[in-house]
């Protein structure tokens, strides 16, 4: 087994979930990730703690969406759902076989499945959890990498000392949270939002890994100017990029794609609420480099912003409600960011001390 | 996906497990055995059933017990427990990657794992359970055959017609329940033993895929002469054959074995009950016409008889108590079966009208 496969079961089990003595985790994961789950296995009997494994895995779903009426799908699983009561801590694991399955299911199976396990969801999120992924071949392919460079991409990518990376990015959070604005500058882009009385969070590793965000929700009717997000993205199976959006008095009034425009359409459609920012937040992994059509690293990227319309965060003081929170990203190799009066951050170099 | 994973998942929940309507399904598999799980979905989904499954390897096994220390061993795996209460139909599927993984682990580790989950063994053993496996590479080397033929081996033994097979046994069954004994001749052998007051039971797919044997457990102390199991099995990863037993008065007074002697040794020394026969039976399964070295389906190998030293069986009005129950299995395809007073079985034939 590759150490860095162990090594990534430690941050999961330490880091991220701080697994203690006598409790119960439950890991969900697909077959893919057979190797970490095995490592994680160890690291959680080293803790002294307990483990069960439930698989799950796109193919699975799919045959059995395929195959059951709609009274089946509302059917709740009370077994699976006493097993997510009864534990402390879940981990989350992405390998999928391909990444294409559920493209060929009805999407109302997809949201009835979804609703039906609504109440399990609520339970799941108020435990530690922390959701990650294991390397394989549909997702370096995703990628556009060989297996071997996307290992080498994901490991850059957790296992780094996130002490200290929590560290640098509270320094940034503190120094956020001193100021009233922010303003985005850039190609195409000049936005400004209000952050007042809003709270920044950072974000790192709890419940992400990899992770690495300092995220905050604007104040939404402050919203003003336009912005290009220039890293495409996949939302529902489409792609989408080169999205360009202008924003008066905090809506969207305008807005383009160069790709999927119709899909962007449909979310800028999705509510009141979605034509909102609910979220403005720093890319802060130095780790990862490049972009991968996998918004649980391309959010984090070092040297980009995003943005999501829709759902604001509660943690962060926001109040904008939708029922979408689309991320949305922006490279900042060349830009600027000011707040206050100042420059915080200009072309991949922040003003501020590091740890 | 080969056609027959989806015929063996439809034997599993409608014939053996009988799902309906509502109910919760339990699959506890390695990852090795994700095809059938996903063609097991969409047969539960079929039904109207909900379905969740326990990811369980050896290879995760050992990675937790050789990381915990005793106290961890002993912690009882609560939402596991949970799950298992809250479920109508268990389904286990063996299928390992290598079945060698547990050999390194200390005995008294996977001992001490046993007792901790002992209660939720017995919760298990109360619901509808079926044991089955998934034909994969390790048990397809361990049956000495290419991965193509041992598919075909195990798909010929479990895709028969299952209503025509039990009604075939229970004809055997009834004939059995009319005599008072059973005498085994063959080549040094020739074994006597009453059967009055006990139950003959077939077994016809309930619990076990592939299934396929009557079975009884006979009146202890009544079991005289000597028998020799010529087909060899394996018992705590050692091989042992040409096992020879003499019974006087339903203890066995002589032993020997061409292989594995010292485990047999072992065997009949574990206590007073495991010198005793606690089992005896007829192979029905005409799909199995070879062992593999797997006792699900050797002993159901057609044209054999099996004995078991140790416990009897409940369900039998067996009464011999022992913490052991080894089945050796002998080849009667030259031999003779009396009952009564007249021959049943002779040289692979039974004296009467099958269905």
């Amino acid at each position: 087994m590759d150490d860095r496969v162990i090594e990534h079961a430690r941050v999961l089990v330490n880091w991220s979930t701080h697994v203690k003595r006598g409790e119960m985790v439950l890991v969900r994961a697909p077959p893919n990730a057979h190797e970490l789950v095995i490592a994680i296995s160890a690291e959680v009997a080293r803790k002294g703690a307990s483990c069960m494994v439930s698989m799950e895995s796109d193919e699975m779903a799919k045959a059995y969406l395929l195959n059951a009426e709609e009274q089946t799908i509302s059917l709740y699983p009370r077994h699976f759902a006493r097993a997510v009561d009864e534990c402390d801590v879940i981990i989350g694991i992405e390998a999928p076989i391909d990444t294409m399955t559920l493209s060929s299911v009805n999407p109302e199976k997809l949201i009835a499945r979804s609703r039906t396990r609504k109440p399990i969801l609520d339970m799941a999120l108020a435990k530690r959890w922390c959701d990650t992924v294991h390397p394989c071949e549909a997702l370096a392919y995703q990628a556009n990498m060989t297996l071997e460079e996307y290992r080498d991409f994901v490991y850059d990518s957790i296992l780094i000392d996130w002490k200290d990376a929590s560290q640098n990015m509270s320094v940034l959070r503190e120094r956020l949270d001193s100021y009233k604005n922010i303003r985005i500058l850039g190609k195409d882009t000049d936005l400004f939002a209000e952050t007042s009385g809003r709270i920044w969070v950072v974000a790192d590793g709890k419940n992400n890994m990899p992770c690495g965000e300092v995220y905050t929700s604007p104040v939404e009717d402050t919203v003003e100017g336009r912005i290009w997000f220039d890293i495409p993205f996949i939302y529902q199976g489409k792609i989408i990029e080169n999205v360009r959006l202008v924003f008066e008095r905090g809506r969207v009034v305008d807005y383009s794609a160069g790709q999927g425009e119709q899909t962007l359409k449909a979310i800028i459609e999705a509510d009141e609420g979605a034509k909102k920012l609910g979220e403005i937040a720093f890319g802060m992994n130095k780790g990862i480099t490049k972009y991968t059509m996998n918004m649980l690293f391309d959010e984090k990227m070092w040297g980009t912003i995003h943005c999501a319309l829709g759902m604001a965060l509660k943690e962060c003081n926001g109040t904008n409600e939708s029922a979408i929170h689309v991320d949305m990203i922006k490279d900042m190799h060349t830009g600027e960011v000011l707040a206050g009066d100042g420059t915080i951050y200009k072309d991949g170099k922040f003003f501020y001390d590091l740890v």
